[in-house]
């Protein structure tokens, strides 16, 4: 077994979930190259240092050039906040390191443009950290659609919803800066993009409605300040398998926390997810007695691989983090050469020019063509 | 303990319905004026004789203008299919009747007008049939909504699916015709948009996609016919209280059999209810501890009048004939003069508008306002 | 059609309730003959007369005796305390009347095997109110039972739970007394045991642990009284086909409002239900791919009759009245002689017999037959 | 940070699970003494040996006793078969090791005497893997009771399920001989104990009913050999707290794939828990409203520690393997002698005991004191 070195910049929140990935994903698929942790960087030294002891990197520094520039390190994962990105990326790309970049790729479309001719350039892979796409139900989800067990689908339904933006009287923040982007449409209205992704192909056309549901907050100093970007969207769409749909985005929804759903309609069946219940989905098939049709609920299993890689009982449950470690083997599998499940620099780029395709038509209040 | 003379004019599904509502209201409400079923109409004597004896009334015809000139019936519930509605109602209205018609209420903008003005001239009390704003809960959500349990409402989705057109090859019927309206927006797009017209006042603007999941269907001479009305609409909405929202519509929704669903989120909390479970609604509040925050499941109970009047215990349910009942109180309560919870003509014409500018905006592929 | 005269004595949650039945039976089945509600009997004559008025009786009495003796009553109601059902039932069987008696049958086990004699001595139809078997979902999966469609049945779970007893500050009240019955197991036990009934034959065998969760209650003129009866009972049971399960029951449950939940699982599949989701029903069966597989929530539809004598579309819903309209409906069929879905005085002495055994296997602190 | 020396005998289900864990804890609680893999156990030195480069350990055994006697090892996870956990844990306390051993403690009850007072002898921490005591919504559960946020319980129900064994025609295994213990009162039943452990002191008496559903199975060789243990058990039970209630257990249950589930009953309101859904809890308190009282779903979030360390946003969802870790984390807690949130083998002992009174109760048809 050999190993891969690995750097990691940024220890936050998608850093230790990255971290937790390279720790674990030895043990629980036990094959390929073992990653070795070689260099961790954090804007200062000190905390390198300590978050390094904590996840078992050999080398620490307060510079994240260093991680890019180490011969020891084949593979970059970069978690920091969303402007520095690109330019993290295009230089670990630069050093012929390969890329392990979260969502979402940059705050421009120029520099996500500049970053797929990067990657394709350098001949690395390079992949965004669209954990949710890994669930081993969305895959199996995947497969139902493939195989046509619900038949020719033709209308879907995308919620994304959580409430950390639900207080009203909350202080201003970035988020709520228009530096920040949009708003719900590039903080999470990705991942229901990237779930039509690999589900449907993604989308075609748009019709974005944005919203504010307060006009302004209070500033620390005292005073209020108006709101730049939307808590909310409302999106009218057409995929590309032709199917119509509607998403709707709210990162002020009271009382949720996690609700990426989805309802999937076709000639024959229906599907249905919500990420707050990741361990389950819902399967309607029009077959049989009428008088026993329902909506299955089906828990996560050994039958929806690679879920077998972490339990061999069924309804026993992955969680959030798991997530991050199937992309974490999907990476390697890549890496290897190998066919792998995962949104790289090309795919993300799509998704990208959607969000902005949806800016673009509540500007216009008219349709646009991704 | 006066009566009120009763005239019926139909007897299918809705028909039925009101038959067992007329029946009911008296024993459940156990006040007012006493439904006297007087005259029933259907399309053959034959079939009116037979079901005047089911449902109670006195007198049959197979000329429903017997019923509407009948001087003992002071009421006319009309059920007929959507095309007879103007003409009846128009008739009933001129004979100094009191209406209560089933929704949708015309299937032109021109003859709907001339009901709500027929209406105002003669002086009666006109009723439609949205029995889902006679839900108890329904109602009680009213109440918090007034009340500012859940605080300023700023985004909502609706969702209303069925599965009765969901079968590809389901011969071509009327329903498949443009003669019947556009769909599901006039079919039963109608219903969510009586829940907002209660809730919050109806909408400003729409913008719809309408789609068709199938483009034709088998006739049952042999070979196919072209679809020609729309099963499936996605809506763009901004309501009168200022938030924004989508509807999603599918009558060839697998699956879903009256899923008339709802979310409302307000800047201190959220509700959500599904009519496929007409007996709870779900509710959370941004009060107390967060560890111990969550949507909680509310049971239809005596606390939710006029629930009480059927039974004195919670938790024990109503089903959808006990709306109709319901409905048909409210009625009473209006032709009595009193404060009533009903959709009367005038409001009917504001859903049938709202139905309308969503068919305008899709074609011209923009905004419309209603 | 002919009618049939119908007495009703007791006009309280059970006697409005069978009134709503006699009012709707008719228009709902719309066959067989039409009963004609012909007196009413109250505790005093003027509640009597009003109730008569509400709920369309000819006639009015503050003595139940002359609704006995009515010559034009063919079937009397008998909805009154649980103390008067024998004196009651007996006279009016005595008189040549078919019986309709709330549960439960009477207070002691003599009276309820006189009950049982006096049925079969007059030759009359004797049905209690044991609404519960009558959801159309309850006799779908009786029909699933019989046809093996979950296989085996090995074992099974029941609970009944509700809070009217929960509140430990409640002032001492007439079902805290001995004189009421055991507690919660003659409360409403017997509603798990006509499900266990019709299901599966009743039960052979049981050992029960009756508990008081207050031991004492305050009583209105101040100070505390003991707690005589049994707000909880958990039960081992070992039923006539081979199954054996637990049932559990608390009046005392707080949250719970009529959780009447069964679990049932068999070689090839399970079942559960409750009650206060009375239109849907989980069935799982161990078909098709292990990795579809699950629970799935049949909605309550016209494949389920009677329920499409109530409404033809599938998903829209039944009540808790409906369920007591049908029963009405089977004693109509049973007085003519048809084959009925109903449990007898000969039937419900054998869940009588069940609730005692019960009680004596508590106090012996061992197994006791039935 | 200094470390500790991991050993590992046994990487099957339960081997890689505590394997993930000791690669993860670090990471995760990112303080104490660092986890180092020094030496693995399994069957055959070749199996170790690949065990050993999967999981990170530094050397391989085929001999067990190596890692026992291995002065590098400070602690040592035991995850083999039930039989063989008395003597390695024996060996390893003798060995001056502290010990992680899984669930169950022993096949007999002399063995598990035997363990308790060599863990006291040796000074040294014993710790059972009764993980789902470590789910941070079991603890949050335990708090609220603790708090008195649903008053005095008087009333639990208990029920663990699984489907491994509903097979009637699976072949008979080790599971179904005499000599594996009593079926799925050890197999499983220890699990709900634990819960009733940590929450309510556990269990002074019981009264057991043990079945089966199928009599014999199928032999590989052809013939069928009869069933020696009880794949199903009902329990009445009185618990330390004074409160009563019933345990359901059933490893032939179809459908079911980890349904551990309880109910609470309190004089102020309920709890209610499913392990198939580990990240959610149920909550009903009788404050407010009576109208808008309901069972709440609680979402596992950073507000129930240590959820926090996994992942800082709520309603992520933790997985079963996290469990595992978190225990992981009180073990080293408890080596460094810190209060730990553990069972260890003196509670370990009186879960055990709970089950040979319960298995006495079914032989003796009768009541037996723990």
């Amino acid at each position: 077994m050999t190993s891969i070195g690995v750097g990691l910049i940024g220890t936050g929140y998608m850093g230790k979930c990255h971290a937790l990935a390279w720790n674990g994903v030895g043990p629980v698929f036990g094959t390929g190259r073992r990653p070795r942790l070689v260099h961790l960087a954090e804007a200062s030294a000190d905390l390198a240092a300590r978050r390094a002891a904590e996840f078992g990197f050999e080398r620490a520094t307060g510079d994240w050039r260093e991680v890019v520039d180490d011969p020891e390190v084949e593979v970059v994962s970069i978690t920091t906040p969303n402007a520095l990105h690109a330019e993290m990326a295009l230089a670990a790309l630069a050093a012929g390191k390969h890329v392990w970049c979260e969502k979402p790729m940059a705050t421009t479309l120029v520099d996500a443009e500049r970053m797929v001719a990067a990657a394709r350039a350098a001949g690395r892979v390079a992949v965004l950290g669209y954990n949710y796409i890994q669930n081993p139900l969305i895959r199996h989800i995947g497969r139902l659609l493939a195989e046509g067990a619900i038949g020719a689908v033709s209308h879907v339904r995308f919620e994304m919803d959580e409430d950390f933006m639900a207080d009203p009287e909350a202080p201003f923040g970035w988020k709520s800066e228009a530096a920040s982007g949009y708003g719900a449409l590039d903080d999470f209205g990705v991942h229901p993009l990237s779930l039509m992704h690999v589900l449907f192909g993604g989308v075609v056309r748009v019709m974005a409605q944005l919203a504010k549901p307060y006009p302004d907050r209070p500033l620390p100093e005292g005073g209020r300040r108006a709101v730049e970007t939307f808590d909310i969207a409302s999106v009218l769409m057409e995929l590309r398998n032709g199917a119509t749909g509607i998403m709707a985005l709210n990162r002020a929804a009271r009382g949720r926390k996690n609700r990426l759903a989805m309802q999937v309609f076709g000639s024959r069946g229906a599907i249905a997810y919500d990420q707050e219940r990741m361990n389950e989905f819902q399967f309607f098939t029009a077959s049989g007695d009428a008088a026993d049709q329902g909506f299955r609920t089906v828990l996560s299993a050994p039958a929806h691989p690679p879920y077998d890689r972490f339990v061999p009982a069924p309804g026993h449950g992955l969680g959030f983090n798991d997530l991050k470690l199937i992309e974490c083997h999907e990476l390697l599998e890549a890496i290897a050469g190998r066919p792998a499940h995962i949104i790289d620099f090309a795919a993300g780029l799509g998704i990208e020019r959607a969000v902005h395709a949806m800016a673009r038509s509540h500007s216009e209040a008219s349709w646009s063509y991704v």
